[in-house]
């Protein structure tokens, strides 16, 4: 089987782009009226999917939109990775969980085994035992949360920290750092901010070529997807994934929401496509 | 309505303890064969319930434990909050999630409108954006993660930060610095290992005496609670919760489980009883 960030390589390689949806699909912006029958987030994902899927690299639902409505948010978050499964999809599980080892685990059985995702998003504040069982799940991609892209990263992610031989970095240098050196297995990856292109280029100068970086925060929060290309080094090879979420989800609240959201994914496509040589 | 600081001080004083369960019903572990007909997390939950409420003041069901068997355990979860909201104990949803703004708003609802729980353990990773939305709850609490009690902690929460006036401080002070300044509504808490007691009464200096702390690591993990109470501060006001979860869940595999497990939950608070000066 191949590994996650094989497959994302391959899917990079065969879209020309690096394009991740988020799936935030907040029940209450759902445009009901147009949905089938069946669980209102199954459907309006399954739609988004297949509007999409020929544009993607892959996809990534945040849990909180789903339990949100308790457990049968919590299937709908279940159906969701089946389906994606089912269609050969890489799909992350942007659950930023984080806890001592025994408990780590089994939110690796949660995501990993129960669920069938291929790749989940990691606090770091409790160090290495919250990283570790994930790690056990080779072919799995495992997404370290180092510098996010919302305003208060700047309580605890910047804080300048002092290193045992008197120099200085910064708190998500330092995180960086560590995921360069947990990666034994050759599985992890970086969530890093689309909002901050300067962090990002530095970031990926600790991390090196290699090493797959997540970048959210295009669209509604604002980033600068062509600076976010430049500054992540992106190449064809996998090692960037550029997430949109509301942007490509709400598009249109009307009848024609999965076709606008087609639209808006192969602009941005188009745009990475531009970026990488292939236009 | 009270208070979830309210009620704790309230039990408090009631038990003449401070003991927290930690519901951390590894589906694996569970003595099926003495169990009723539904599910076994329901029903194992609500035997240990039954059989220790006198003595608790509250109740932490770590969602790990649940999401590890898919959606089946969210509903399990739901209902374990709803069985404690029914008897009007107070329950935490020991959850550490932490997101951007309008992500962390879909967790606050998941916990404290769709299931009726009255706290949630925040991780402050990502900095105040986390904690904002859940704050907006004033009866609630919201334990935001400070020292926390695995071996790893030291990766990120030991770390020295640099002041803008030149002096240090660790991560873990810093953090504690910020419960007491975020504290605007008097309704956060926060989370210290009692596998540090040092540490533990570095943090309650910095806190002050009423902001509560819940202190996990008893029992399997080794902390001592007599230490931990005098570091905390302990007093009957709810400033501190201690967390007890396999030493009293999995007391004994068999048939007297329920009793085993009020035995061992006795024997603590008993201790504590005696610390509190009220043996």
């Amino acid at each position: 089987m191949p590994t996650f960030r094989e497959r994302i390589a391959e899917r990079t390689r065969l879209t020309g782009g690096c394009l991740c949806i988020g799936l935030d699909s907040e029940p209450d912006k759902l445009p009901r009226e147009f949905l089938g029958p069946g669980d209102p987030q199954v459907e309006f994902n399954r739609a988004i999917i297949d509007a999409t899927k020929d544009l993607t690299v892959c996809y990534k639902p945040n849990t909180a939109f789903y339990e949100s409505r308790g457990a049968e948010g919590f299937a709908a978050l279940e159906q969701t990775a089946r389906y994606l499964h089912s269609l050969g999809i890489p799909a992350i599980a942007d659950s930023k969980r984080g806890d001592i080892g025994n408990t780590a685990r089994q939110y690796a059985k949660a995501f990993l085994e129960t669920m069938p995702f291929n790749a989940v998003t990691v606090n770091p504040y409790m160090g290495e035992d919250a990283i570790a069982p994930v790690r056990d799940y080779p072919d799995a991609g495992i997404f370290v949360l180092c510098y996010t892209s919302n305003p208060s990263r700047v309580d605890l992610q910047t804080k300048t920290i002092r290193k045992e031989d008197g120099t200085t970095e910064t708190m998500y240098q330092w995180v960086a750092r560590r995921i360069r050196d947990w990666d034994t297995a050759k599985n992890l990856c970086a969530v890093v901010g689309a909002t901050a292109p300067e962090e990002l280029g530095d970031i990926r100068g600790i991390l090196g070529p290699e090493i797959p970086i997540l970048c959210p925060g295009i669209g509604a929060q604002g980033g600068d997807l062509e600076e976010t290309l430049r500054q992540g080094q992106a190449s064809l090879d996998g090692n960037i994934m550029v997430n949109v979420s509301r942007s490509v989800l709400f598009a249109s609240k009307g009848k024609d929401f999965a076709e606008a959201a087609r639209n808006e994914a192969a602009r941005i496509v188009e745009q990475m496509r531009r970026y990488l040589g292939l236009r």
